[in-house]
């Protein structure tokens, strides 16, 4: 009903993001400092650094040095309604998938948390693997994985060469594929150990990721909880329903 | 390689999470304060503490009065991947949907940020219409939503019962009804002002999610800018390629 005016700092925060996101201030580049916003404005300082704290907090731009604000690098897409793992969809927008490998080992189910077990079907006697990596894009962390898998169903896993895809060795010698995957998504924050291993500061924005992955047939073989840098990455969803039009009625 | 042992905290986090998780500890359910958990179990109160502080950051219990922890509420489902609105996805889990209109006006599209005038693909002349709403969850405040529509193709909308369905309103007044959609996830925190119309903390966890819908033809009817409290909310990705099957080579 009410038409209350913007706020000026919004103001200038749409503007500079449209300039941004529409590539006219290209990625890399400084833009004016707070100071010279405000003057050129003629807004305060405090309104010139509200705008820039929101490019900040979007990740449309960074501070570097003292007064330093530069366009930020454009994200890396990553589409979660996709079941392609993450190496597959780096590779296919040019960017070189690698992991690091934190932690590998074979751990009985009773051990894990019921989460885990759950989802994985697992008894308490039963075997999994537990993987713990840092992925990367062009040798820049992006995510802290931690999977598991059913020992039995994935074995030899731990001796395949983890710092390549995990899906692409599960389908090549154990012919299990994605069929179906249900991911549950988390705004969070990182602590300290996290950010010192995903090279970033502890208040980045990232998007913790609770994954399970299925067979076609049913069978679930992957549970992952990981966290995705969300100053690094744009997450998409898209859904179509094209294909559904003919089995409803209209 | 390594295989670090597990910190205190995280082991407890680990254990009331799933209790938490499979019910065990129902929802509303207090929990023994951080005092006792550390002569309980016999740690300091600082690792009580951590253990804590991130159940509550993943929004499993809540901190009430001074030394209250309570089981959270169980949070709403919301299925990213599925094209059905707000208002049906609460109505299927039983829960009643509402809306709160905060603003609604016309507005030519010169004076729109250019991401809300080239996703609607308007010219500078044409009109859009802006609304902002509170959503609701059994008068819960759930999502605080600023939603830009095309004036030409929603014609009357503004005159419409906002505190329904748009979604249903257009289908049932214009046919216009979502095809395809594609859901940018931001994960963000709350400033004062959308805090309170929340109904919640400045610092609680929101996930910004920005739509653009259009129907089955390619007509791009929606583009919207959500706040969704990810305190309330459980963000749902499902994919399914099991009718991919038959197109793919094996």
């Amino acid at each position: 009903m009410t038409n209350k005016p913007t706020p000026v700092y919004l103001h200038l925060y749409e503007r500079l993001s449209g300039q941004l996101r529409c590539g006219e201030i290209p990625p890399g580049q400084r833009l004016p400092s707070e100071r010279q916003l405000a003057e050129e404005l003629q807004i305060s300082r405090m309104t010139a650094r509200a705008a820039v704290d929101l490019l900040v907090q979007r990740g449309l731009v960074e501070r570097r040095d003292r007064a330093g604000i530069y366009a930020a690098r454009p994200k890396i897409e990553q589409r979660l309604s996709d079941a392609a793992g993450l190496s597959q969809q780096l590779l296919r927008r040019g960017v070189r998938p690698g992991a690091r490998v934190l932690e590998k080992a074979k751990v009985r189910a009773g051990e894990l948390p019921g989460e885990v077990t759950a989802a994985l079907e697992l008894r308490a006697a039963d075997l999994a693997f537990k993987v713990m990596r840092v992925r990367t894009g062009d040798d820049e962390p992006l995510a802290l994985e931690e999977t598991y898998f059913p020992a039995e169903r994935c074995a030899g896993l731990l001796n395949a060469d983890l710092s390549g895809s995990v899906y692409g060795w599960l389908e090549t010698h154990r012919g299990l594929k994605v069929g179906r995957s249900r991911q549950i998504l988390e705004p969070s924050q990182l602590d300290a150990a996290a950010a010192r291993l995903l090279s970033t500061h502890p208040n980045s924005p990232v998007l913790r990721v609770i994954r399970t992955a299925w067979t076609a047939d049913g069978v679930p073989f992957e549970y992952a909880r990981d966290l995705y840098r969300a100053d690094r990455i744009q997450f998409v969803v898209e859904t179509d329903n094209a294909w559904l039009a003919f089995e409803e009625p209209q």
